[in-house]
């Protein structure tokens, strides 16, 4: 079954370089970055986002901070132009980000984009077409001087198009695609008849961006290629060169790093690496790389986790546990000699001095995220810690956040009682610490969904009544929603409880094997409207919904936001 | 909430190396490989694997072709030393396989470890401690010289156990711990005490082993660390240079290529990068790295598929959609101008010839999987395609790769039908696909689960009995097992039919939001024992294991295995 490489596969060949620079060169700025989580990273999605994902994706890089961002590939369906067209129309777009959209080197393709762009302040056409002679030969059937001339004429169309939009302020982006593979001189003398014909200044400078389209060789490579056009570049003052990596080899950071050590001044990508295939560079990784030189990046993400549950809920793709800075298991230490270094680290830590804890290359804090010290507990038996034994011996099967969440608890009761814990002790804690409410907190009673129709009209009312004991004082709270749980947040609202769930998992426990009597657990993620850390509500039951109820309050009283419920009270 | 990069944190200084090479070289001969999947992989886990896993993951390491493998940390715990000698003991360690061990530089410690090896052919004993600034001031309160005579007198340590077990062959490996963040002459002045202590001569090779224990720096950083000890080292023909990269900032494939050109001869790692925070390297990528130069890498990932099911098994973690070669989105093409680039790209790859087809840089067929070209289905009021629609429409949620496996069933009927799917289309085609079983087939009857006590002994038999229907013949189908689908596995060989489950998922529908009438549904991703392609299975039923049972039919039934079966009863 197995091929010979060394017959089927050839080895990408070196650049040339003789007076290679890159190498003695450090990252000391932060490049312009540009987002293509709206382009990109849609087209590779199983599901592309519908509106109301997409609008929540770019009012997040909004925040994170971009100033350019590709919104679309606007001729390639209705559902990418209407959404350009609700950013322009609907003022979403703010005053200092511009948005981008990308088209192919086709007459009616560049027509519908430039149309797509009618009223922008500020816009980026990115104009593409393949150069590598794989493309040439195979995919068009075209020569060299075709090629070029496709090109030149795709922005020759564009200017004049251009032209009659006068009211937008218009900057060109060409891309040679799979740069990686084509040969420079060619690529080269390509970007250069670009930039000649779009009449690129220093005060109007073309974007000259170099994909690695797909990944073909180790990272110094394409620092080489960069390095080459950097320094073989006609008007390298009018053009700004950016990168784009993907990660077809593992080295789409270090691509992107080298790259902009070798001359670059932009770089592409998505948040968390999503993407075509591998995905293109992470642009989080990239961003707090520098923050961990001392480099300001220019992007925040000191919430990094509302901005991955964010990620997860618009691509519905998961975040790997183990991905830089972001994973639910990057800054969590297992091992005994691990943790005693952390916490010698962190006893001498100066607040105002330079960072420097053994294991922990960034402190925590600054992504809004804590150190976790995971203890394993185990039992008499020997196998395995709380998470085994809470599946093993429960039946649940905690999500792993709860599991890190749930094992700082363990560890606060083993330090004040010692010793080991047993089975029926970690299921103890656990139902002290989630299922059963202390009195002064809200505890569960009953809950009503309603759903009807207002009389004579097409409106339904969806909604939930919850029936709760605060301080043995019964409540009824009611809120409106397209579900239960979103309708249950909203009648928390009426009582002054703000939260927000950022995740959500049901399933059934595994104590059973047939549904009849399967308990159902529900686990929530909440975090207070206010800020501050995440905490996980569980309920359990046999009804689907009232464990996710019980989850609810059960996350409310973890958050400690009952005293603010009675001041609330007090108030009214 | 911010702080300021600039004044809590500090650059990594550059490495002083006028005269470097690294960045001319490239990679033309696969490393020695050492795999820290037991060890490192291990430690870092939620829950450690228990003895059966660590067997199967050690087989599954023996069988890509590991000839080293760390297998424990033997003085860490019972469990840890009594898997080491399992492994002596138990005849488990092929011929031209070594095992490793790994010990802190404490004299009870080494002593056990020793221990621990007795009788084994040939092992390495690796033993460090940590050399850099803030290990020695802030951890140990240690001088550079103490630390330096803590190396040694180890090495002594272990030198004279060893000469006591002279059965073994011994190779002796020494780290530096965070050797990224030592001073390098430092660094090369413990390293080369090390060698001179243990004696090593260029038949008797000491492994120097640098770790990027925390990644701190761009790899081109590590490259310059690693050419440094390259060309300072002394005695450099008796050492071998090894690497062992961390992930922290999403560059460790980089590193470890990097790190190679500078010099190193082997490296350590983890599959798929698993590991302490970020992750070791990833082995994989690294060695299909190698192989898509046409460099035999020495490893074998002909059924990659194969192999990742395994490891997640064992590290009950995920493996990503987008992680490279392996994940399941990244042979997979949604966009038509790529799937009409990697068509033509297919129609002209000359099969004996050097492989170039756009996209695709390796061949899907070298590691046993399929490129993938998914059509996106919109149905009439325009929203997503098929997953979504099933999930919307009908309540169930597929898992990834049967999106991809049913996505290639939609493609099939509308490539020869013609024209959009609605949505009641697309469940008709599922149901005949997964659900109804064709008459020639093996359908689902009834089924009995068994659990008695043989009577006057402790044994307890436990297993289900099927009945099924192939051509309308009824057939009673046995087989024992600790749980339902094991022991239906067991049923069907008493027909003939041998067939391997890589996953199982069951999860209630989400066509109702009441616990009392939702329906299970249960999905079984199967292969034959005699090998070829995975395919699903799907069962439906309130009775969660009798949804499981029919997936398991379903799947027997999609892999054609039927036949077989008839062939079978035939000859019998």
């Amino acid at each position: 079954m197995l091929s010979n490489p060394a017959t089927k596969y050839r080895a990408f060949p070196t650049i040339d370089l003789p007076n290679r620079q890159w190498p003695s060169r450090s990252i000391t700025t932060a490049p312009i970055w540009m987002s293509s989580d709206l382009r990109d990273g849609n087209q590779s999605l199983f599901e592309p986002m519908n509106v109301e994902r997409k609008m929540r994706m770019f009012r997040t890089l909004c925040q994170v901070g971009f100033k350019e961002i590709e919104v679309a590939f606007p001729s390639a369906s209705q559902t990418e132009f209407d959404f350009v067209r609700a950013l322009i129309e609907g003022g979403n777009i703010p005053n200092d980000v511009t948005i981008e959209v990308l088209t192919q080197s086709r007459e009616h393709l560049i027509r519908r984009t430039i149309e797509s762009l009618k009223g922008a302040r500020r816009a980026i056409v990115h104009v593409y077409n393949a150069t590598s002679p794989a493309f040439r030969e195979i995919v068009f059937g075209m020569s060299k001087d075709e090629i070029k001339e496709l090109a030149v004429s795709s922005v020759r169309l564009i200017k004049g198009l251009c032209a009659q939009q006068p009211e937008t302020e218009w900057v060109l982006q060409y891309s040679p695609e799979v740069f990686t593979s084509t040969e420079l001189d060619f690529a080269c003398e390509v970007c250069d008849a670009v930039t000649a014909e779009w009449g690129a200044t220093p005060a109007n400078q073309v974007i000259l961006n170099l994909p690695a389209t797909i990944e073909v060789a180790t990272p110094n490579v394409y620092a080489d290629q960069i390095e080459w056009m950097h320094t073989h570049l006609a008007r390298r003052d009018s053009v700004l060169i950016s990168v784009h990596p993907h990660n077809d080899r593992g080295c789409a950071v270090a691509a992107a790093e080298l790259g902009l050590m070798a001359g670059a001044d932009r770089v592409e990508g998505c948040l968390f690496g999503n993407g075509e295939r591998t995905g293109n560079v992470d642009i989080v990784t990239l961003a707090l790389n520098m923050y961990t030189q001392g480099i300001a990046p220019g992007l925040d993400f000191s919430d990094i986790n509302a901005v991955a549950r964010t990620v997860e809920h618009c691509n519905q793709l998961p975040i790997h546990p183990r991905h830089p800075y972001v994973g639910d298991l990057v800054f969590t230490a297992f091992s005994g000699s691990h943790q005693d270094a952390i916490k010698k680290g962190l006893a001498v830590q100066d607040k105002n001095g330079v960072w420097n804890v053994p294991y922990l290359p960034i402190d925590p804090a600054d992504l809004g995220r804590n150190y976790d010290s995971v203890i394993r507990v185990n039992s008499q038996s020997g196998k395995g810690g709380v998470a085994y034994l809470m599946e093993a011996e429960f039946g649940v099967v905690m999500p792993r956040r709860l599991q890190v969440e749930f094992s700082g608890e363990v560890q606060t009761y083993t330090d004040s009682h010692g010793g080991e814990m047993s089975a029926q002790d970690i299921w103890n804690l656990f139902n002290a610490t989630y299922l059963e409410a202390p009195v002064a907190a809200m505890r569960y009673v009953e809950h009503h969904l309603f759903d009807h129709s207002v009389t004579g009209s097409k409106t339904r009312v969806q909604g939930i009544r919850i029936g709760v004991e605060v301080n043995g004082q019964p409540m009824l709270l009611t809120g409106m929603g397209n579900g239960p749980i979103d309708a249950a947040v909203h009648a928390l609202q009426t009582v002054g409880i703000q939260v927000q769930v950022r995740s959500y998992e049901e399933r059934s426990t595994r104590a059973s094997t047939t549904a009849g009597d399967a308990q159902a657990c529900a686990f929530l993620e909440l975090v207070s409207a206010a800020g501050g850390p995440e905490r996980f509500g569980v309920g359990m039951d046999t009804n689907i919904v009232t464990a996710s109820v019980k989850a609810l309050l059960s996350g409310v009283n973890r958050l400690g936001l009952v005293d603010l419920l009675e001041l609330e009270g007090e108030a009214a």
